[in-house]
């Protein structure tokens, strides 16, 4: 299990590190997000897994490269089995079979002081933060036109005492049901073709206001980026299938990817569903394919 | 949340009240099948579910039986909203969206003394029971000829001195590399053309031997039966549209059955994975399936 040391920019863990409360995955009630990978990591460790930070910079599917020679020679008659190599801390591990599991990461802006208030009033995540008390009642501002915008938008309804949705276009392209939920709402307000140039903040140092390239200021208290995920596949430089969006894409119901023995799941590949438990799922899935794959290889070579 | 009285011969909490150790459900290195089901039923009360334990005898998906009249009546203009009406324990809810989770159950054969050696020696799960000590280094049979035989032989090869495939036709209908895997085994024997009709037990009320028709007696200390799984769908009387083998179909990569509002998740929908997390992560699935269906709805009432 190669955990990556801060890749992508999240501890080692992934996405639910940088939640605070996780109530949705079953069995546990409430428990802090980085709680509930220590507790899966430890999982792994008790079947003998071993778990190494190192980020993975490179892998080669296609078996061509020269990796070390073979303990005993292969039968004359039958090629040699083709290896996986991947590429992490600098050192080379040739394997059989991988899954890919590097998840995705909610996109960010970046405008004038961004940095300065992040999580100090910017999130990229209404699900995660929205409930915050520093949100309660406050006027917050969701950037972004699509679906994920307008799920953070009537999410973050409940805790604010008004939602402004800035979008940089003069329409939405989310669905036309959630579309039609947003523009309905008589909480949400909407700032059409607009950008976010500035965050101002308080004495506390938390956000208290953004300036619009429309030259309009909103005082807020939140502001939150609902413009997607990115999927954690660079590293993959297109050795497998992916979609338009940078999802690796699957066989439909599976993890198997468009190279033998490779299989992936979790938010890497799930651009839809994206919780703790169904990444979970998914990540079962990947074993158990992964499993039978490498058992029907060997008794291969054993016949 | 209708839970069964004791529905299908199985505690409601479903197949995992029939196991012992659960070591695949993530977070839980180590737990009994139902102490995991009394946590998932203490988590969905948490926030609010209510449970019945009620066996779901009929439901009607079609929203023309006479429903008790809305407490307003439906704008003029507009026909009034499908129900779905559910009836358990004599007595009927009505609900908006409906949630069909109600698993899938190991097929048994019966044949002379098969009641009297159930569970002790005959079980129907290899994976679950397969591991008690009773069985280690013994000969243990398992009757069938596809895929769950096949697996449930290759399973049982860890703790067995030997496995004896009984068979009732002359080939396998396993996928061809379960069959080879099998088949080339060692340590697994078959009975082709054959049919178990006694098992006979010893001093200490165990199983201790098998008949077959073939008039062969075969000395063993577990029967174990792979022939497959049987989805709890006959309340639904073939209001949902199910595959040939009996399983609720979705739309592919979703929880959406043929009728709307209606979802279904786990073992009912779910015949290669059969897992508890594959279950937990289809479930949350549905959830959100259905909620996004209800908020939906509810915007075009209020339109």
């Amino acid at each position: 299990m190669l955990e990556g040391f801060n890749a992508n920019g999240i501890a080692a863990g992934g996405q639910l590190t940088t939640t605070t409360d996780v109530e949705n995955y079953p069995g546990f009630p409430s428990i802090q997000g980085p709680d509930l990978t220590d507790i899966f990591r430890q999982h792994g460790k008790t079947f003998g897994a071993e778990s190494l930070l190192e980020t993975v910079t490179h892998v080669n599917l296609t078996g061509t490269t020269d990796y070390p020679p073979p303990t005993s020679p292969p039968p004359t008659n039958q090629p040699p089995l083709k290896k996986i190599a991947v590429t992490a801390g600098g050192t080379q591990i040739v394997c059989d079979s991988i899954i890919v599991a590097t998840g995705a990461l909610a996109k960010k802006l970046t405008f004038d002081q961004s940095d300065e208030y992040w999580q100090k009033g910017i999130s990229a995540c209404a699900v995660c933060d929205g409930g915050l008390p520093l949100f309660r009642n406050q006027v917050l501002v969701v950037i972004g036109g699509g679906d994920t915008a307008m799920e953070e938008a009537l999410f973050l309804t409940r805790f604010a005492s008004k939602v402004v949705v800035v979008h940089r276009r003069s329409e939405l392209r989310a669905s036309k049901i959630m579309a039609d939920r947003a523009l309905m709402h008589d909480k949400i307000a909407f700032k059409w073709n607009a950008n976010v140039v500035k965050a101002e903040g308080n004495d506390a140092g938390l956000l208290k206001a953004i300036v619009l390239d429309t030259g309009e200021k909103i005082d807020c208290a939140g502001l939150f980026f609902g413009i997607g995920h990115e999927p954690a596949t660079a590293f993959l430089d297109h050795q497998l299938d992916l979609d338009d969006n940078g999802y690796v894409v699957v066989a439909p119901g599976k993890t198997s990817t468009s190279v033998e023995g490779v299989y992936a799941c979790g938010d890497v590949m799930d651009h839809e569903w994206r919780q703790a438990v169904t990444a979970a799922g998914t990540g079962c899935m990947a074993a158990l394919e992964a499993e039978r794959w490498l058992a029907a290889r060997e008794e291969k070579v054993a016949s």
